[in-house]
């Protein structure tokens, strides 16, 4: 059968390490509000709102669900490992939630305990939310920060966290693929993006079938171009979508799908029409630069490194003025996550980290050039896990 | 020419706004770290990451941003309100950017001021970022949270807001409409949403031209599921896609577009083929809810009192068990802000206030039924800004 899913023995080794962490710690309790951390820890993911929410997680006892009532059918559907849940109907309420929740930690004999949280507020704190903070609340109680722990966790995956992330890479591929097939001069930006999108989510339906479900209620999968068309194709974030593709623009893309949790990141620099002497030689810097900074990745070296090879290559070619950020970083559960591969984070890679390669280059006013590569570090070395083509000749669009 | 962007006047006068409100706290600058602030301020928005940027308002000098070098072309590109930068390459940094920050505040003649900061971090401090406290490194200045305000602000819409906000909704009903058109048994949800999105995103950037831009990132407008399928519409935040559409299924659906950053919310329950007795009846004590919540909406009506007038409907049908949340929320820059219309909110109505007003009953195992509209309160009374059909005849997909 495909591997979409974790295994629910993923999850409980998570709890399980959660609990000797606590344990080495001399804490009593976890208390985690973070919506990202719940869903590492459950399989359960919820819409983060105005709507505090938190799983207690006493050392020895059945993790508890805190939070709003329109979550608890949803949870009980997504995951076995909570069976005690407390509730309120909606924020603010007539009493507050933090109220409720000082109440039930109280309850639930740990009113003096020592509680790691990953915030002491006690709650997210989206959306315009106010409320006294629970550290505030709960007096008698010891309230550390123990946020990092889950951070550091997630750096290193595991052999099922990484066949997710592969399944992610297939069909960012296609999404991908279908966005350079569809793209041609005259079309707007997004028309293509949601062409590519839904043709790539079809077909990934239709593959995996009924039991593949998004765990976080985007597209399954997409490909699109962030704004990054022509001239804006210098602006890394752009964000902007209003462009009607050109010949002779400089297009930079973004594909990924949604496995388990899971993503992969694949951008690529395409040109429309045939490249000018100036496109060939800043894509070359670009792929040159890439290139550089993944041959160097196995266990020990830098993040640092990394980035300082992909920037010589710059500066040999002249072009360091023109680097805007950093060679990449860390994916997994999100988009962005640790490690930074920065020129000023001495962090080592270790195997299993799995991290984006994308060194850029941008000329404000004419185009930018990435390629952004998702791989993992392996015991000696590197796995490639997207592999779409790298090469100008496939990347242009004729 | 058609209004889908505030004027530039309108970003002045909140700029004047804030220094008027510093001057009155005794405050020498604002120190503001939320991306939707900054976009609220300037008109400029930005993927808010790990890389630490923030907006530094002198009371009597020009406002300077503060953050990543690949912003700072976006920025000069989207708003002519922001002529000072700083810039740090990327994060962490050979120096840390929290590190640079404090300096910054401290050339600028602030080291040791009174500032209001909506975070006293200086960072949003999302995606595994760590770092100092900036208050702990400004140790000589005085920094205060003044982040309600801004909350504060959002809660009345001037007449430019409500123009985007009507603006929104239409295209959120094109998108609706489409969505509606679609639906068919055999299709999977995902499939008829994005169907719906491109279809009505192609419609609204052909009619509004070349001059619409999105400023999020996402599309233009969308409509879809959010996962509330057949028995899956009794849970109200689903998300999970993964269903096939089959007859006799009850539908919750959702539709919005983003016009110079607003949004509007348009939620209705279709069925899928003939309707049973049950379902029509469910049906109309979920509409009969509504109009009670629209029917009272004036000026100096408590949230609380919305609430209970839809509470009081479902008291009177014997269907209270069935209510998993309050009957609505403020609208505008974000999909949820204050205020809160929730039982235990004794905040009162004021004109320029614009809602969601949407109660709901889930029946688990069976279904769900909600219809969200949009609606601004005005000096008398309120204005319905979403319009789509709401009755059962309608939305019964034949």
């Amino acid at each position: 059968m495909q591997k979409i899913y974790l295994s629910w023995g993923e999850y409980e080794r998570r709890f399980d390490r959660l609990r000797r962490y606590l344990e080495e710690k001399k804490l009593d309790a976890a208390l985690v509000t973070s919506g990202t951390s719940i869903f590492y820890l459950t399989g359960f993911n919820h819409l983060v709102t105005e709507r505090p929410a938190a799983l207690l997680v006493p050392i020895g006892g059945e993790p508890q669900f805190l939070g709003p009532l329109l979550e608890v059918d949803h949870l009980k559907l997504k995951t076995p490992l909570i069976k005690e849940v407390r509730t309120y109907l909606d924020y603010p309420g007539v009493k507050h939630p933090m109220e409720l929740f000082s109440d039930w930690i109280k309850e639930s004999g740990l009113g003096k305990a020592k509680i790691g949280t990953d915030n002491l507020a006690g709650a997210a704190g989206t959306s315009g939310y106010t409320g006294q903070s629970l550290s505030e609340k709960l007096k008698d109680a010891k309230l550390s920060n123990i946020g990092a722990v889950f951070w550091e966790w997630r750096l290193i995956k595991s052999s099922e966290e990484l066949e997710l992330i592969r399944e992610s890479a297939k069909w960012g591929n296609l999404a991908h693929q279908y966005l350079q097939d569809f793209t041609e001069p005259g079309l707007w930006d997004v028309e293509v993006s949601q062409m590519a999108t839904l043709e790539a989510t079809r077909a990934m339906k239709k593959t995996l079938g009924m039991s593949w479900e998004s765990t976080k209620g985007g597209s399954p999968c997409s490909a699109g171009f962030r704004g990054q068309i022509g001239w804006k194709s210098a602006i890394p974030h752009s964000i902007g979508i209003n462009c009607v593709i050109k010949e002779g623009d400089v297009l930079v893309t973004g594909a990924g799908a949604d496995i388990g949790g899971y993503g992969s990141e694949l951008e690529r620099t395409m040109i429309v029409g045939k490249p000018t002497q100036k496109q060939r030689k800043l894509f070359d810097i670009m792929v040159k630069a890439q290139d550089a900074a993944i041959g160097i990745l196995k266990p020990g070296v830098t993040c640092a490194d990394v980035d300082k090879a992909a920037n010589r290559v710059f500066h040999e070619a002249g072009v360091d003025v023109l680097v805007r950020h950093h060679a990449g970083h860390g994916i997994g559960l999100q988009g962005h996550e640790p490690p930074y591969l920065d020129q000023g984070n001495p962090q080592k890679l270790q195997p299993g980290m799995v991290i984006s390669i994308e060194p850029g280059i941008y000329e404000l006013g004419y185009a930018g050039f990435r390629h952004s590569d998702t791989l993992a570090i392996t015991e000696d070395g590197y796995e490639s896990i997207t592999y779409y083509p790298r090469d100008l000749e496939y990347l242009t669009i004729t």
